[in-house]
């Protein structure tokens, strides 16, 4: 029997909060994880110049023998999901549908709050989705929480009185059962997020991007792969800066990076 | 007699504080200033690319009447000077030479600290500079201040806790008598950084990169063109992002922004 391979892409390095939840899911599986960091942030760019980006990962991971592929990137989720899909013959999975998807199951017919990237926000994929699941969505953009968290900010009061101000401004516009984190840097944050919540008088609760995410491609993989046993085992390479996938990696991942492989994907 | 025609650029907005510096210091001028916004940020790119993205800008203010040059961007001025200078035949000036001058001529064989964004630290380039000058410095990495400012929060606790933290930790190393704002950014906090180094106990004068380029560039061109009257004219590019120019464009540069035209300098 041959064990899944599971590509993974994200611009950078904050998809491996995706292949965290991962890798205790799917024992057995190899993942192949590749953060474009030398292009970085999607964010600022053209929709056209995000899909031709993503769909170059995307074949990389094809046809290094993946099966199943995961767009851990917000920006790629929101903006080239078509393309990916047109360009691969393997079945692909955002982050966005996941967390809608479990919003939907645990709240639905409720107002949420989408927290994300200015440039996330500005797409309104979130609210869209939510939208046809009969959700509510107040999208606020949150240009610090990234910068924090990369800073390594994580259990810092001045993290706290950001989000303060943040959730504050949020808080004041709708009255969300369920707050979605449209970010996969905000899940090292989870925690401050969901305490800062119930300061406020807010009983939301954080629905986790990357687990909902893992949990999707867990049910996908089980109905097409049977089960195997045995530790799942990953690779990493980037675009850029191996650096900093070393010394913030492991923050993220929960786990110590292996050695990250230098990868020239052109201009 | 033929007004200067001064050509200023950035790869994005920050650069807008040393336009604001220079308008009144150069009467009759004309201004073009160009925001590479598109390919924002330079400092997670190779230095092969920012020279290329740099002498794009640099070729295009030339070909519309730029008689001078200003580099009002860190990164490119500490990774891309030779090349910009090989590649247009007009006098270019960076913002690093002259903040370390200054610094030099008020404080000569001191200790200094640099505040910059990770990029510009990594580069060294200021460092190596101060180091010509007899000038001993501390680069201090501050990756917070950039989104801080351009959330707006100039006047807020929250920063004013964030250069505490900074600051508290260079000062820790070293006792400066001088403070290099390294980002055309901090202009905007630099009344805030004064405020906490005293706070901290430290007498050192914080020297704002964006006044020391402007004043640089005034005695530069004094010396080529004679004394013109009446007030600077400028108009603005950009090749992307043209809502967060208008959004933020105005806090930057003191005063209305005028229309900012679409450029498109390929990808």
């Amino acid at each position: 029997m041959c064990a899944t391979t599971i590509g993974v892409f994200d611009s950078g390095f904050g998809g491996l909060t995706v292949l965290r939840e991962l890798l205790p899911l799917i024992p057995g599986a190899h993942f192949i994880y590749l953060g474009d960091s030398a292009r970085l942030p999607y964010g600022s760019k053209s929709q056209t110049t995000i899909a031709r980006y993503a769909v170059e990962s995307a074949r990389f991971l094809e046809a290094h023998g993946a099966d199943h592929l995961v767009i851990a990137c917000n920006t790629a989720s929101a903006l080239a999901m078509r393309e990916i899909q047109e360009a691969v013959a393997i079945p692909v999975t955002g982050v966005i549908d996941p967390v809608v998807d479990a919003a939907y199951q645990r709240h639905p017919n409720s107002d949420v709050l989408v927290l994300a990237t200015t440039a996330t926000v500005q797409s309104h994929a979130y609210r869209d989705q939510c939208a046809t699941h009969g959700l509510r969505a107040n999208e606020k953009a949150c240009p610090l929480l990234v910068p924090l968290v990369e800073e390594g900010w994580v259990d810092n009061p001045i993290t706290r009185d950001v989000l303060r101000v943040y959730l504050s401004e949020a808080l004041s516009e709708s009255s969300p059962e369920a707050v979605l984190l449209g970010c996969t840097h905000y899940p090292l944050i989870a925690p401050v997020i969901q305490a800062v919540l119930q300061e406020l008088g807010s009983s939301a609760e954080v629905i986790d991007s990357a687990r909902a995410t893992a949990i999707a491609i867990e049910r996908a993989i089980r109905l097409s792969h049977p089960a195997s046993s045995g530790p799942a085992t990953f690779q990493c390479y980037a675009t850029d800066s191996v650096d900093k996938f070393a010394r913030l990696g492991s923050q993220f991942l929960g786990q110590p990076m292996p050695r990250v492989e230098l990868l020239d994907l052109g201009g």
